[in-house]
């Protein structure tokens, strides 16, 4: 994931698996989905993948690799895509699937049934998909992907309903984990939430005739659409005209809305309970600075996904805000380094320290998260060998120890630093004179809660942090992944 | 230009036309040259060259449009460029240039000698090119390209001098106006400032064997060099295996550096005059909240440029900082607008209000420089349009109100807002509560002049705020340009 | 369709839709198949795809658009299609399909069952695909494509066989029209031609390992394979290891091979019944010259596809050889003309008459066959305009009246000439001095039916020419096509 | 070279380096002449330059690699070509120049002079351009290119002439060598011949307002130009309005012009002297079988360039012609061969044997000439594996013995098969039954010189074969190049 005010290591950072866009009632729908999906590229750089309807030209789809705005801004492309109903997808392509197949893994999906066509996009991860895989295959269906994802429109292929929404909730009643789903027929918009809600999605009003559906509310704010409200947890919205209609097709459950959005994952500018991201980011750098205090010259952020905490940091701390290291803007993923003599310069490539301003101060630097703890280790390089005197680390996010199941690209546990070791041994590690975490109560606390984190009832997903996981993981239970034993 | 801590509307900025950057004594030179380039990418988008020299291969050249990242990271390309000398080049195209023929336009040039071949890249821009051009065909000169910078390798073509430095002295004493050059032969790296020192140059020692000539500081950094000194205004480096010659080809002048490097073309992390470019600007917010203060709840810069400012405003008038306004990362230059329904949706593109923070709140907004001014109207109106109770600019440098003609893409006078409109003009012309700019003394103070502005001797060239040209611009001046009038 | 010895005009000729070929046996098969592909492109020249199985990897497919040699013969490409088991075919794609989208329609086609994946390529074209698509929707299965081919793998899922091969058979028990299929599992390379072996498939032997299918022979001479026999109407042969296992799953029916592919689509190097195609082709002409004689200086084929026939019609006439238009061998598909000052120009784009040689001569033309005659008349003028005395156009098939339903392009009916003109309105039409076909049987002759054709038990299927088609074309019938009254 | 009716094995022929075109008084001019060129592209095939003059866009220019019908039938592209006079180039480029800078020696080269600018294309070879260029350089001048031709562009720069014509006129006095040069100012078009006519070059009518200049005839047939008559050696035509200007810049000198252009490199529908080359080619296939008759049944071309004289011969000899072995019409130039295990097969991806034809018979081959001799070795290896029972080869050209210094790209001459062996000794080095070259006698007499070839006054420049240099080849001599010793 390369979020908005992103970190330059992403290859050592989380990252959200997709962002999903649908707009209806709007001429030429296919504009407003490539700028809804340019301002959901954060949660997707890979590949990003547009369908249309049009009653003269049926249903058409474009799918490619890279940014939207090199694929979808081309007039050619986009001349292949007409009609006023759209849903478009970015993705953050696994690691490893071939360049020359992967491209049939970029959503949306397709499926023609008798009673028309629909096209499905889906944010969140399915945790029993692999056995749904098996199953549907052995009752003689194609997939065409290696996509989870791709099993919703198995599942409504073989269901008996006689509408395209009723079958949607006869496939999404049969899966199990996270799913913030954006569906087309040739009429309705279509937008659903699974019962925890622990991917996001939302509703907007553009002009008199159009609606939006969204990952993100930095989404409606690109098209100019008017923000409704949050889909629920749960609930399913189906749009057709002027009419929006909403049902509640699963059991309910009390919601847990993954925490890691609001520390990492979504824009700062996006609004989540009627907050915006880059408050709640500030807030959990201020009970930072509470739980953690330490005598300094300077707070600098890693850029530029700790700027937020590290502002909030400074506020309540006194200590002076200061840019400590600038990020190379034209920084792509391309730039390999191509002989011996200038190896292991790779660091300098994205960031670098500002020299002069560094040297001789205690530096208290703030970082969203810690993953593998290798980039913990380069930066601090880098801040130390520019002549800074003390170097004080201080993470936006408590230890994250367990691999997430919902949607998010996590290493597998072992390669979670904070699994093998503790904060002190992390400290020794990573090489610096302190190393603090913010505490899940303290997370919880700015995020909103003010009671922090209530153990039996806990209003996030937190099981990155906590190893409490809402839906059990069955196909990775399966394969052999121990749970947290309970306590 | 789209310089470090860019600016998003960079149609509405001053644009630096160039960067070069210089290495040998390093095997695969090219290698240091590109990661050098790319350093410098902010001081030119458009294209980039690079020459290397090796003694089997001969020179070879590669010229292309676009990033550094794009072009010079490949290994086909890379592995054309074979040698341990190389000086290379960025440039910011000039607008409205045919794309078909502009490649002959990307520096370094070239030149075959009876003594051997020489390349040269030159920052900077001559203010007597068109009338050498003139005299240079009538005598049998053929122009490859339309750049005025080609004037010196065809004047050193019909020098009488024995050697190649010999030729570039001669060459460069018929020339008027503001260089920094970096060139090369089949032994020697060559560096040159003009008298006045306009465009920055600065010299690396990289390991025991290299050495780096580049126009900022941060292109050192990139590939671990250390920073030796600046080139003086006015000298001649000829660097050979370990020696480092210096001379002073020209007649002596008083320096004056470009202080618009200061307030936005250098990186913040590169160093002039043993400070941060950070520092300078952080400075210049702190002026101007001692010149300038107002009541108000926030302050916000215009991202990325109007941070450094906007944080020394902050300290300086205690007012909390805050990112009111979130730029996408994202943003590409050709998001082209398809539609006539999603046009004017422009600025959303780029930027996004942070709308939960600005609501109902009196903001003031740090931003570098005012050209046009039709990008502050746009800011303004996202700013109001989310609620903001009221709006105040701040400016981190004076009114621009000259053209230049020093390397810096300018539109004409009659275009700039500060040429025909007084301070308040301008406040109301914009929109907003109050727009004040930082005076010319308290930028001098800023970057390090605590009396100010010396009018007899200013140590700045700050001719786009005081219209004081220190070389009268004798081709614009031949086309009908008006200076002004002696006070 | 763009056969060898192709012809310039190609719009205005029959296509033939596609090329198979697989291997088995043989390391790095996929450049076996790209060869094979190569040299079966004339049977399809949009679009191409490889298939492989490799034990470690897996499945892995590559799927191009453009021709092979300019997708299958990158190192990167290739390097994705590890493995000794291979398919692949070429297609022509139908005209106005979207771009965007049509990859999807490229096969193989891929399908993975509970007992492992198959991959399948067809040449033909189903009769009742559009009856069988409805039906496997209506029962739940989810199409990736628009092709009538894709039908077999679904067909092949919802089967109750345990094997692959098994489910093949009953896969193509349930369709009717044409088809030759090279198939492939894990570890099995198969091949089925339809009961009336509309279309060719022939067997090689590669070295002491390896086996070979191609839709012609030269496709077995560009990978060294040895021709060891054709595959037989309603065989299917199973390859594996050293075992050819040959079956026949199908009711027997009298064979009904094409007989266009002698006329135009099968290369010339290729061997059908033992007879090279191009001998076949040179004997059409020596029929037509004893069918149809004329005065003349000179006989010259339309290029390249007359050439065999005007070599037979001059052997047998007397009259001289000789090449009398040009075709431009440079000409792409892509060359536009931009303004209205060059238009009408196609013609000579593709085609030059020799001047100094046609001037004042009586010309015999030969030309494989008038599809909807436009090109005859565009080629009349150039001769005329190059200043022949007489023109006299020679067709090496009957007059093309109906339409093909088996895998060939054809106009709908009321476009072909000969559908609404006799023989005498075609030659006014033109605008030519005379203008004959040979006749049915002389075309049986030349096909080495002594006795030319038995309307009883026809050796080949002719419907394009006699309106007797051997399988009734189901969907088409559906959608209104009147079959010939029975005489 | 790739001419028409070319040869698959272009690494083994004498390969002509140019084709040049012009117009002038036709809208849209880039147009034709990107026509022009494309009829030329057998004449040069790596790269392609057009330069276009209009009074408002001035000069402008496009040079691309790759085929004309890639590159300059691109709307973009034509778009930066306004004006209603242009010129154009195609080359084959020297091998082993890197392709990244190679680019700056594609032609037309451009030159401002005070009186304007001219574009110049040339075709032919330089003898004494490295001499020049020396002397050039010395005096002050900056070559762009490693070309030849671009020598003539600074002759005009220095000379002190007037007017652009006079200075072209002047440039010229200075070179040696073959030039067939097609020039334009701002409104005149220019076309040369050297004095001895080396190269071609015809003048055509376009309409009642157009002229054209091209290297043969059939680039006027394409734009629907009537053929005027030729450039005449020496003769320098200045073409403005509706005046053609006819001066003799030359001492005058007997013509000779390249007897290869018959053999070889012209297109077989150009009309030379009033003939098509056809014809010409023709009869040398019936003046070798009087030579050189043999017993066979089969009279077979190497594909594409030995047809004609295939025809000739067998219309001699009154043995069959036919299409022993075929051509892969899709072979590109960038087939690879990705692995060991099919190496060796690149014959067979160019050319197929037409088994069933070739089986038991005696077969002539007639190919156009011998070089290197190894392609004649892989052709004989293909006809014998198919069966055949003896090969002949006739060649349609005399032993070619010397290199070409006027503008064809041959081996050094130890690579030339003839000048290192007998007739008897080839034979037995290739490995046939027999093997025969036409005599330059019979040559002469084919191209129209009933008495054969005058040794003291030859008609045609016939270095290649007889090593009768009709221009002393300076820089090569210089270089060590050894003439034939005088007999």
């Amino acid at each position: 994931m390369r979020p908005f005010l992103s970190h330059p290591f992403d290859d050592d950072k989380l990252k959200e698996e997709c962002g999903v866009f649908g707009v209806v009632g709007l001429a030429d729908a296919a504009n407003f989905v490539a700028l809804g999906l340019h301002a959901l590229q954060h949660r997707g750089q890979e590949a990003g993948g547009i369908v249309t309807y049009d009653p003269e030209d049926g249903f058409n789809s474009a799918r490619r690799f890279g940014y939207v705005r090199d694929n979808f801004t081309k007039a050619d492309v986009m001349a292949t895509l007409p009609g006023s109903i759209s849903i478009g997808h970015v993705r953050y392509s696994t690691a490893g699937s071939k360049g020359a197949t992967a491209i049939r893994d970029v959503q949306p999906f397709f499926g023609e049934f008798s009673m028309g066509g629909c096209a499905i996009a889906h944010n969140g991860n399915l945790t029993n998909a692999a056995a749904l895989r098996r199953e549907l295959i052995e009752r003689g269906s194609i997939f065409q992907s290696s996509s989870d994802s791709e099993c919703i429109i198995h599942l409504m292929a073989r269901s008996i309903q006689k509408t395209i929404a009723e079958r949607i909730k006869d496939a999404l009643r049969r899966v199990e984990g996270a799913f913030s789903v954006v569906a087309m027929t040739r009429t309705k918009l279509i937008g659903v939430r699974d019962p925890l809600g622990v991917r996001p999605l939302v509703l907007g009003r553009v002009g008199d005739s159009g609606w939006a559906l969204s990952s993100e509310t930095c989404g409606l704010d690109i098209i100019g659409a008017d923000f409704v409200r949050e889909i629920e947890p749960g609930e399913m919205v189906i749009i057709e005209g002027n009419k929006v209609e909403s049902t509640r097709p699963f059991t309910p459950a009390p919601s847990r809305f993954c925490i890691f959005e609001q520390v990492y994952f979504s824009r700062p500018d996006s609004i989540i309970g009627g907050r915006s991201v880059y408050e709640t980011r500030r807030q959990i750098g201020v009970e930072l600075a509470r739980e953690a205090p330490v005598e300094a010259d300077l707070v600098c952020p890693v850029p530029d996904s700790g700027t937020p905490a590290a502002i909030g940091y400074s506020q309540e701390s006194g200590i002076p805000y200061a840019m400590g290291i600038i990020r190379n803007q034209y920084m792509g993923r391309t730039f390999i380094e191509p002989t011996e003599s200038i190896r292991n310069m790779g660091v300098r490539l994205k960031l670098n320290v500002n020299r002069a301003l560094i040297k001789g101060k205690r530096v208290i630097l703030v970082d969203d998260s810690v993953v593998r703890g290798t980039t913990s280790r380069k930066i601090k390089d880098m801040i130390l060998e520019a002549g800074a005197a003390e170097v004080h680390f201080r993470i936006a996010s408590p230890p994250t120890a367990w691999p997430c199941f919902y949607g998010v690209d996590t290493p597998e546990r072992s390669k979670l630093l904070a699994a093998t070791m503790s904060e002190d041994e992390m400290r020794d590690w990573i090489g610096v004179d302190s190393l603090k975490f913010i505490s899940l109560d303290g997370l919880y606390r700015a995020a909103g809660e003010a009671a922090g984190r209530d153990p039996k009832a806990p209003r996030f997903c937190d099981a990155c942090f906590s190893g409490d996981y809402p839906v059990a993981p069955f196909d990775k239970i399966e394969e052999g992944f121990q749970m947290k034993a309970a306590e």
